[in-house]
Order: structure tokens, then sequence, then C-alpha cells
């Protein structure tokens, strides 16, 4: 299905909807495989998406390597399949068991829920080695949205960008951390109290996650919130063996009741619209740069500010007076 | 100054080029203040400068905390200053002493350079708190370019997506390891291994220095380099008593001589100035849509989308028409 055909999309995204796993795996790919910036058939498969999105929880997890993501994941789809509901998860981490940078053992944890219809996994390529989501994942997350999943979780590596993208896309971000991960660590991260509506300290069976749940909540305190805000929860699991997921669970509903009632939720899915749309915009006129031969006018630009010839500022300008 | 007045740009630039801090300080914070997408008297500044541009050796630096950064630059600043060479440091890290986040220490060790006009030193705010570089990094490298500093020192945090940045805007990065800082961290930076021109294990005195240069020249042996290709080599360093910190010098020259004859400073600095040109053009755009009253209609646009009556590409393909 290279080039566009209506009847065809129709078809794929009735079937999605339907829950056939193979048609959501196949919209997945055809917007990870679309160029930056879209192709004509994933326009047609975004409209023919559009009136049914809008009803899933997107919840995303991070966390430092090591603070057990993958596991904590797991056990989430596992408590929330008890209760019957669909749940998409969607690794960006390049590390993750997901996308096969894994131990065994985390492999056929996950192999669990392979044969389960109410399951999606599917692990996406991050842009660099440090995590940075792709240009895809909001268009991936329309895809299982529109698909009828009640949760979709949103797995990325808790280094560099991408947590911060993640908050961004999310309605709820989980942050993770253990104990005995090291103080630099956690210091270089400090950024992370920000971007945090749940906060869990896994592998609470440790020595020290006492500790580091009382540094959290005391950090979390010096936060100067409103007193009608979300007032972030730091939750204690041990991941491995299921123990406090389903008190994870309820506050992940506790705080998507929060944000429907506040109409936090709907500014949040707003500002990500915005923010979307205006990327496409920017990244269809570098399209259209390209087909006009500005490429080749910004090399000729590049050399000419090497050369002291000219300045980025009047370059940038000569580009937009074409 | 907060009106465009060329007089006082040119006066500004010429005292600038013969060396006077203050005049160096005063278009760094121009630079720096300047809104995203620049200002009319950022665009005068940057094309007084644009004939003295293209002599400094711009060396990023950079490593997770606790390597020994600072320590590293201002080491090599002393080493530089011996061999009567200006230096320019811009940190832009939140952790480091010259950002204010320092240990006493490494504040008092850096005012040993506070009185030599030879040496400008300057922190820049980061972007978020993982450590991006500011919109403005590039442009003030241009400033302490045409100030006519022989080697610009950029000291990065080694967290997240600064680490690529600076690969992307200095002709030569080094990055910093030192032993004991837990396998787990060196396994989660393996994209450091696609970015460095030099690496240096720093606290070479400390058990675990040689495993560490061992490892490192191991994993960069299996990087597939073409043979005429720069050979990253791995240096050793004391940084605190300054051992080894002449042979870092040296290989930064050797690599600086290797840019040059390979043509490689050349393709560099095109690269770099077609994506600052690329980054400006994008950002006027941005604000001619905010003055045309684009910003409201995003807003529409966005709503729409959340609705479900439209998508987000006929959004942006309408944000395009206007």
């Amino acid at each position: 299905m290279r080039r566009a055909d209506p009847a065809r999309v129709d078809d794929l995204v009735a079937r999605a909807r339907g829950g056939e796993p193979r048609a959501v795996a196949r919209l997945v790919s055809l917007v990870e495989d679309a160029p930056v910036g879209g192709s004509e058939i994933l326009r047609q498969v975004m409209a023919a998406l559009a009136p049914y999105g809008g009803r899933a929880h997107v919840v995303g997890l991070t966390g430092a390597p090591g603070v057990g993501k993958s596991t904590t994941t797991s056990a989430l789809v596992r408590e929330l399949r008890a209760a019957d509901r669909r749940v998409a998860v969607l690794a960006v981490d390049p590390s993750s068991p997901f996308s096969g940078g894994a131990l065994l053992g985390d492999r056929i944890r996950m192999t669990d829920h392979a044969t389960d219809r109410g399951v999606f996994i599917r692990s996406m390529a991050s842009r660099g080695h440090l995590g940075g989501l792709s240009w895809s994942t909001p268009q991936a997350l329309r895809v299982l949205d529109a698909a009828g999943f009640d949760v979709v979780l949103v797995e990325t590596v808790g280094v560099g960008q991408s947590e911060v993208e993640i908050a961004s896309l999310a309605d709820s971000t989980v942050v993770l951390l253990a104990p005995g991960m090291g103080d630099g660590i956690q210091a270089a991260k400090a950024g992370i109290l920000e971007i945090g509506d749940l906060y869990v300290v896994n592998k609470a069976d440790r020595e020290g996650a006492g500790r580091v749940r009382r540094d959290l909540r005391g950090m979390l305190r010096l936060a100067d919130r409103s007193p009608d805000a979300w007032q972030p929860p730091v939750l204690a699991t041990v991941s491995q063996t299921g123990k406090g997921v389903d008190a994870l669970v309820a506050a992940l509903d506790e705080h998507h009741a929060w944000l429907s009632s506040s109409g936090e939720l709907a500014r949040r899915r707003t500002r990500r619209a915005r923010e979307e749309i205006e990327a496409i915009a920017v990244e269809t006129l570098r399209a259209r740069w390209a087909r006009v031969g500005a490429e080749e006018e910004l090399g000729r630009l590049a050399a000419a500010v090497v050369a002291g010839e000219s300045d980025p500022y009047a370059a940038a300008d000569s580009l937009l007076d074409r």
C-alpha cells in the first residue's frame, strides 16, 4: 500500500477499530515509516482516525536505567488486564526488553501477554542513542487511541530529552526511582521533580527505599504548588512480585479523574495538539523548501557564512525571501 | 542599548575585538538576552562580527557528573595560558562551578584566572534541567571567536541532549570519563562512542583507570572507521594535579591540524552554518506567524483536533494556507 488508496485506508482503520492486532500493527508501521513531515497516505490515515480519538488514558513511564521500568510496565499490564481493560504498550527505549535489548527473563515475562488480544505491545525506534522520542510518536499514540485501547503505556528511557518529551505527550507521567542508584544520578536529575504526576519507588523491599521516599516527599514539598493543584503521590512497589501495583493503578485512575474534572486534561491535550500542528507545519515548509531547490541555496548561504561574507541572520532572511 | 544603534554596535564590536572583557561580556549578554529567533540589534551584531570569525578552535568538553569536567577545564586554561594562548570558557552546565552550583574548592580554583585578561569565563543558562544547549549558544560562540580567542572551551553536562548538541557545535569534542562511575551509566551512554574526537580518562591515579581505558579502546576499535578517518586517542589525566594535561593540549592541536588538512574543518563548519541558518529561518517564520495572528488560529485548530473534527495534518495545511 505505497500509494494512497482511500478505500483501503478506511478498511484498515475500521479493522484496527475492531481490535484486529494486525491492522493496528500495520497502521503503527505506516506512521513510523512515513518521512518526517508526513506523506499523502499518513494524511489520509490521520484524517480517518480523527473522529475516534481522545478516549485512551496515555500514561508515560520514565526513570533511569535499572529502576525496573519494564518490570513495572509488565506488572501494570497484568493488573489492568485483570480488570478487563485493553492496554497498549509503546516502548521508546533502546534498552527495553520490548526493543530486544533484553535479559532473557524479561523477554519471557512479556510473552505472558503475547496471545492476549486485549494487549498490544510495540517498540519504536528512538531518535539517536540518547533516547529522544521519534517524530512519529504522537501519531502512533493517535493510532492506539483510535483503536480503542483504554490505557496506552509509553515506556521511555530516563536519560536525556525523552523524559521531558514524554511528559508533554502523556496525560499522566509516572517517574520511577529505586534505592541504591547513587546520589549523583538522582541529583543530576533534579528536573524529574517538575515532570512527574506520580512518583513510584520501585524495589521497595530493598534497603534505603524508605529514605528515597522521604527525600522525594521532602523535595516535592518544597515545590510551590497552588492548593487546588494536583499533589503528586509517592508510591512504593515491588514490581517483580506485583506488590503495590494495584495501588499504582488506583492512583493513575485518580489522576485521570482529576485531570478530567479540573479541565487540565482538555488543556494538556489542546497544548499537545498545538505543538503537533506547529511541528507538522514547520516540517511541511522544510519539505517545500527542498522541492523548490532551497537545499542548494542553503548550501551556498552556509558557505558564505563560513567565509565571513554573510551572517546566519542575513542568510536566513534571504532563504525566506525566495 | 535596547534599540538598535549601528554606531554603538560597531563601537562595541571594535572594543570586543580589542580584547576588552566588558565589551565581550556585553555582547554575550546581548546574544543571550535576545528572544528566540533574534532581534534587530542581534542581527546588527552578527552582521558586524561576520568578517572576523573562523579563527578560534572550538573545543567541547562533556562527561557525566563527577568525572572532573570543571577541574579539567581549569587545568586546560592554565596549560593554554602558559603557552600565551587566549582562552574563553563557556559553561553550559547547571552543575558547573562556573554556573554557581559549585563546591567552594572549585570556585576558588577558577578565581585563579579571574584577573587574567587572556581568559574570559562565562556561564550560560541551559535549556531545561537536563542541560540542553540554549538557542543562543552558537551565536555566543560567534562572539568569542570574533573577539580573537585562540581556543573556546565549551563545558556541557554529559546527560541528555547537550552532549550530542555540543558535538555538532564544536570543532573537537572531548569526552571525559573516570574510573568507578558504575557500569550502568557507562552502558547507558553508548552514544558517546560516536561523538568523541578525543577521550580522556580522568582521575587516572585511581583504581580501575587502566581498565576503563582498555575497555574504551576495545569499544572504539569495534567502530568501523575508514583508514584515513581520525582515530580518537584515549588519554589519561589527573586534572587535579595537572598530570597529562600537556598531552591533552598536544592531542587537541593535532586534531585541529588534522581537521584543517583533511578538509573536515570546512565541512563541519559549513554543516553547522546550515543548521544555524535553517533554525533561524524557522524561528523567524514562527515570529511572523505570531505577528499575523496565526497564534489564535493555531489555538482554534488545536481545539478542533482535540474535538476530533480535524487532524494535525489538515490543521497544519490550513495554518500554512493563510
